[in-house]
């Protein structure tokens, strides 16, 4: 399972390098890993946490020996982080990436290491912290892993890189880069987006006090600030990579909206009910497909009151 | 603490009314409960659980010898609901309810009883589960109640139904009925509705299958559709009967979205960093008045693998 990987090399030791490190070592105990980040701080706490074997003081040192380096740095900086460590990357070594929208990381990494294998993947999963004490050995247990191989890819390459998140509990799919972008626009970058904003608007109202926003938050409000609470870096580099399909997604998002502003206005209580409805269905969806928990409000609520 | 309460009637045994009914058989025992629904299934339903010492046939039965009755409708039920029990209601009886706004059941309820004590109430608590076996005993512990007292209302009472939202384990607060439907409308309503639109948005792609966007739901989306699975009647009915301050804030919700836009368009990467990192202070203080859950993605992934 472990696809012959010997040596992993991850550079960027946040919430999602700090898991595939972990993953890695729990479920591939038979490679050696090694792990880099540009903040001295990260590497130092890196090596307090043990999370690779060896947490290196350079790129080029990581990924000396490495037969797959995963780059886990926001999408923005995949560029220099590929160059940085060009010189040093063995000539058979594959180069992948854990980034949220995938065209702009494609066109990066092919242009700082024209020489290599290049083939750019996605875990979708997170949570809202971020830091290299937030990872988790089994975050990509049961997620999806979506890879996005180059038209010319090797087809025994994306097999290895797809054996290796599978091994990492990943069910995995492969897809276009473009397709890939536009699915996560919608399915991950626009609710960010609506979460950021509407968490801003809520902190700027001048009648309703920041305290009563916070107090009275488990109306609906608490769920948008942990999406909203996620990091600021890699969300300002994601909506600017995948500026095309977000702009599309919203534009319909926002028709949708007026529609509804105007049933309200009108007082058409008939086309409110019929689109609340309707949303029903994809919410079942989702539990049955087990990417959610069916517990009632996730079970936050503790039912035998012992919380 | 049962302020002397010695019967309750619940008119309404979904989700709210239910739990309510559960939580005085719990924490108020020597209560004597009465319930009634509209609907024989679930009032069938209803004696099968057990949700209340006696489930009536007619609303006036239910009501005949209660001294508090606490109205579990949708909102743009209520004064039909009152109406229905206003000839069997004690002289003495205190009304009130659990309505997700408050000045037009305000206005609803003083007009079908004039003769009686209304004191409106909003438990800010809930899931996105409904129907009669949704419900439970602990739904309002350690979650806000907002009292709305008429400007008349004797204090006596007003600390009465205070005291008797205390007995449930909930945290009181009291507040105007107009204020309180402006901080709902930004903390719920609109929340609510934005979650609306975009699973709506979602589902009628085209270049986008509804599998697709159940599969990869993990990114952001799923947080979105446990809001949208929420009870379309009660929705309804909280978007008509509060529709001002919805409007007024979806006004400022699509001012900011707009902002975030043209900050996507234009590649202004420090405007958007900027929002996205002081939308985390927010998320801060929910956590720290236990108003959500700090584990991450609340607890959901399970860290130790066992899931």
């Amino acid at each position: 399972m472990s696809a012959g990987f010997r040596h992993v090399a991850v550079i960027g030791l946040g919430l999602l390098g700090g898991s595939v490190a972990r993953a890695v070592g729990q479920y591939l105990p038979d490679a050696v890993t090694t792990g880099y980040d540009a903040s001295p701080e990260v590497r130092a706490r890196a090596r307090e946490l043990g999370l690779a074997d060896t947490i290196a003081e350079t790129p080029g040192e990581a990924v000396a020996q490495a037969d797959l380096v995963v780059l886990c740095v926001p999408v923005g900086a995949m560029g220099p982080a590929a160059r940085a460590l060009a010189a040093d990357l063995p000539a058979g070594a594959l180069v992948t990436d854990v980034g949220s929208s995938k065209a702009s990381v494609m066109r990066a990494l092919t242009e700082a290491l024209p020489d290599h294998a290049v083939i750019p993947a996605h875990p979708v999963a997170g949570t809202e912290q971020s830091g290299p004490d937030a990872g988790f050995a089994t975050l990509f247990r049961n997620r999806w892993c979506i890879v996005t191989p180059p038209a010319d890819a090797d087809p025994a390459r994306v097999a290895d890189l797809v054996a290796f998140w599978e091994a990492l509990g990943a069910r995995v799919e492969t897809m276009d880069a473009e397709h890939h972008d536009l699915v996560l626009a919608v399915t991950s970058h626009l609710p960010h987006l609506i979460a950021y904003t509407i968490v801003g608007t809520a902190s700027d109202l001048e009648e309703v006090t920041q305290s009563e926003v916070i107090k009275y938050s488990a109306g609906g409000f608490r769920d948008f600030t942990r999406i909203a609470a996620s990091d600021p870096t890699m969300w300002r580099d994601v909506f600017l990579s995948n500026r095309d399909a977000v702009l599309e997604m919203l534009q319909r998002f926002t028709e949708d909206l007026t529609g509804l502003q105007k049933a309200i206005r009108k007082g058409d209580g008939d086309t409110l009910f019929e689109h609340f409805a309707r949303t029903r269905a994809i919410r079942r969806g989702i539990i049955e497909m087990g990417q959610d928990d069916a517990r009632p409000d996730f079970g936050r609520s503790d039912h035998n009151g012992a919380r």
